[in-house]
């Protein structure tokens, strides 16, 4: 399994989507993110993208250096129409005329047009609150990504649907980020290629019988992802909903219109100085972060972890082992750059 | 197991609250929203709160009559505190402070000091959605309620924190009213009462081990409920952490401060208008609901049932069968009618 610099891979990555005829900023963009992805543990949505997004160009999915602009806006409000440019690029333009509306009238809510695969959802909300925004972004999925069983079925009917939160503190943000279904596609694929079995629970084959066979999952016939929650599934299902709501209906995409792509964004900012001055807010959410973690351990655990601390704790221990990547993924990379005449 | 009419239940709660000193519009309509709670099948939230809030109003928590009042806001946000008023009216008039905002300028975000226990927290997201606005609604809850373990914790630094969502429709609206904890502390008590066995790996005792005893759970020592999200709990910590930042951090509480009492409320309403044609959105909102449910059923269900759905569905026939009430909640309920020599 080799391994390597992420600097290697984030210009390898640069210089790839500029071969594809990507702008400067946005390929920086989306190697940056890529890379931070794998850099937070978080390898599905990292540079193993990279041939997906390369098709997608060929594809015309993703138009690099499209017009992104606002189609309908009020003070509060916009929709935004990403005009097929990468996720990442799309995402971070509403994610900043969200903040602009947010910062002149307290609250904001920003939706997508056309907007790609965004990689880790996380990664804009965390923005928002490096800006001392609070941030609710939700993402729907595409029908192509429909893998997830509503509660009481067997087929998927929604995609993984990810909601992320994040709020401002003294230092990294508090940062949620969790799809509403037991496991995310990703998760699954990367069991697969890894020959390891997928937990109990979580995965119904083409007949709605539980399995912890990947390949089962894939098919075909393809199985299911089932909701968050186990025997309480209708939870993670009700949120799952709420997504698709916000992040589809609302933008006017039919939940089954196979002609729409790619993620649905919906950005709700909060500036939290409409309510508290800011470093009070830092203050309460230092004293929070020590109160939960004041509690007796369970077995098999050395610390609580508030969301996204595990992930940017990450991020310093593999700058220093580097990037490992699966070989199949690595050769594909390759593959890719010799086409292009890639040279690192 | 004595049964009774709604209507006999809500005029006998009505009375009790008004011989408390309630004005006649807030006992009606706290009387209104308990007995609802039990035509939707969710005694927990029901009358079975008639003891707890009179006991409140003796102890000074409740103030009937109080001044609701802003003591902040901007075009878009508010801080409304709803002065030890019972948490229904108070959480009624905030809403009605955001939906006025959010007809004026699309968004608004108003949050609570001061609200008591608001009941059935899917309420006020339902009314919003009846006046054809999206909200989405969090509860934080006080140190007394703190009985959800962080993940990776086993002593309680979290109330159930429940998340309410609602999206308009021709009909019913869409209706998500979930706790971010594998049980409400609600269920937990009445599955004692009815002597029955809690679901497995739902909850701990005191020394962090798993318990399916509901006597154990209240101790002493108090167990622990666990986040919800079963192997996958830190998803259900996460969403918690989300309630307990806006219902709290926001409001300038500190989780662990015991003088904080009762719920602290955050309202993020979006004007649906502002992004599509409300019939437009109520045609799609259909296409969500017969696309979900077209999907193969799963072994032991008859139908697919969306967020709220399967409340809806029993109001009408509790309305025929009755309210069944637990001898022993009835006794308490007759021996306060009594108290306060009412009489229906």
């Amino acid at each position: 399994m080799p391994i390597f610099e992420p600097n290697f891979l984030e210009t390898l990555c640069f210089k790839i989507f500029m071969s594809c005829g990507t702008p400067e900023e946005d390929a920086a963009l989306v190697a940056r993110e890529l890379v931070m992805a794998n850099l937070m543990g978080m390898d599905s949505h990292g540079v193993i993208r990279i041939m997906q997004y390369v098709n997608y160009i060929v594809e015309g999915h993703i138009v690099p250096g499209a017009a992104i602009t606002i189609v309908r806006e009020t003070p509060t409000t916009a929709i935004v129409d990403c005009g097929k440019n990468f996720g990442q690029v799309g995402a971070v333009k509403s994610l900043e005329v969200a903040i602009r509306k947010a910062r002149s009238n307290y609250t904001s809510c920003v939706i997508t047009h056309q907007c790609n695969h965004v990689g880790r959802l996380g990664a804009y909300a965390q923005m928002a609150a490096e800006q001392d925004m609070i941030c609710l972004l939700v993402a729907n999925g595409d029908t192509g990504g429909h893998f997830v069983a509503p509660w009481g079925g067997i087929k998927g009917r929604l995609a993984t649907n990810p909601i992320a939160f994040a709020a401002p503190r003294k230092v990294d943000p508090l940062l949620v980020d969790i799809s509403t279904s037991v496991l995310s596609e990703g998760k699954i694929r990367d069991l697969l290629y890894k020959k390891r079995t997928l937990p109990d629970n979580a995965v119904l084959d083409a007949e709605g019988k539980a399995t912890v066979d990947p390949a089962v999952f894939y098919g075909p016939p393809k199985g299911a992802i089932l909701p968050l929650g186990g025997d309480f599934g209708y939870k993670g299902f009700a949120l799952s909903i709420m997504v698709a709501i916000l992040g589809g209906t609302l933008a006017g995409s039919a939940i089954d219109d196979e002609t729409v792509f790619g993620n649905g964004l919906c950005f709700i900012i909060i500036d939290p100085t409409a309510f508290i001055p800011l470093e009070d807010f830092k203050h309460l959410m230092e004293a929070l972060y020590k109160y939960v973690k004041s509690t007796p351990l369970a077995e098999g655990f050395n610390e609580v972890l508030l969301p996204g601390e595990r992930d940017f704790k990450k991020i310093e221990n593999i700058k220093e082992t580097g990037v490992f990547l699966d070989d199949a993924v690595w050769n594909q990379i390759s593959e890719i750059a010799n086409r292009y005449a890639v040279r690192v």
